[in-house]
């Protein structure tokens, strides 16, 4: 009888513990923290929050000094995903739904020059300044289907803090532009992202 | 007696479950797939693995063009760091003890003017091409004493594949050049990276 007790008790303690360690669930957490990005049921969306620490992808530059004073966007384009959807884009060759492209906009660094560079010991170039603006997509086939799937935000064109919500962004904002330019390439700029681009893995 | 053995089958299935769930350890593996940086015992270094989703800091550029031809990294610089060393930095200032910091180099798309620019649909400017060589710099206080705590690597300037393993640099091809710039910053060039010099976190 006391065998039968101790079975029953080490039963439980361990169903407690299956419980606790199924409760716990780290990777679910890590991917949880790892994208914020919420979607109202207004149909606008939150600021998201963490993608600094997303994967990198490319970092294109179209300086103002290069285009007449004119460029849309005279900084860097620090371009982010959320590593589950790299994964999958590089296995499949097709982005998840869901997938979120954080374009975060990064001022050169005081420019010195008529083209925008300045010096540094490394040389002559361009150099990471502050924060000024996010763009984001997220695919939605349905919910974006006139814009080919994929939906358009900004939280401002400006340094910190940005804007903690946002609407969809016209088409001739945006979606115009990739719908012109990369339609063939599922709305995105994969040609200038390495990573995704060349497939040689991390 | 049926009761009994139920008990003990449940008992042993949980623990087994268990177990499972222990040897798992999903967190633990994700910090060590994150991390794969390896110092072999006759002070070489093996190439890192995985830093392409580090955490990106930065991405200075210094165009040949913009430098006589003679650019000593004609491309960008795109800088990475693991994120539990970011965590530390943003945290107490400080890099720790075995801080790596991976500059990956990648070509300037096909450039077509004399700048090293080029035009697409966003406008003037330079865009992410292929990987084109990596260096590092790890800290160990002990083992670099002589370069500030730093030392320094490169496993090729070149495309893909890289050297499989690389000996510390001499002090005139990459510590010299941060000593006399940046050493009163812990030979980190913290001034191109907004996530680390302006401190507004993730």
């Amino acid at each position: 009888m006391q065998k039968y007790q101790l079975a029953i008790i080490v039963g439980a303690c361990l169903f407690g513990a299956s419980l606790f360690l199924v409760s716990a669930k780290p990777v679910a957490v890590a991917q949880a923290q790892q994208s914020t990005v919420v979607l109202n049921a207004d149909g606008t969306m939150q600021l998201p929050t963490g993608f600094r620490k997303w994967v990198f992808v490319g970092a294109p530059l179209t300086p103002n000094a290069l285009n007449d004073g004119k460029a849309n966007f005279p900084e860097y384009h620090h371009v982010y995903i959320e590593q589950k959807n790299v994964d999958a884009y590089l296995k499949t060759g097709v982005f998840p739904e869901g997938t979120v492209i954080v374009k975060e906009l990064t001022r050169v660094l005081d420019p010195k020059f008529p083209d925008g560079s300045r010096t540094e010991p490394s040389g002559r170039g361009y150099f990471n300044g502050e924060y000024n603006g996010i763009d984001l997509t997220i695919k939605d086939s349905k919910r974006f289907a006139k814009t080919n799937g994929w939906g358009f935000f900004t939280f401002g064109h400006h340094p910190l803090p940005y804007e903690k919500s946002a609407a969809e962004k016209p088409v001739s904002e945006c979606a115009g532009c990739h719908i012109a330019n990369v339609a063939s390439t599922d709305m995105t700029w994969i040609q200038f992202y390495p990573l995704l681009r060349d497939k040689k893995g991390y």
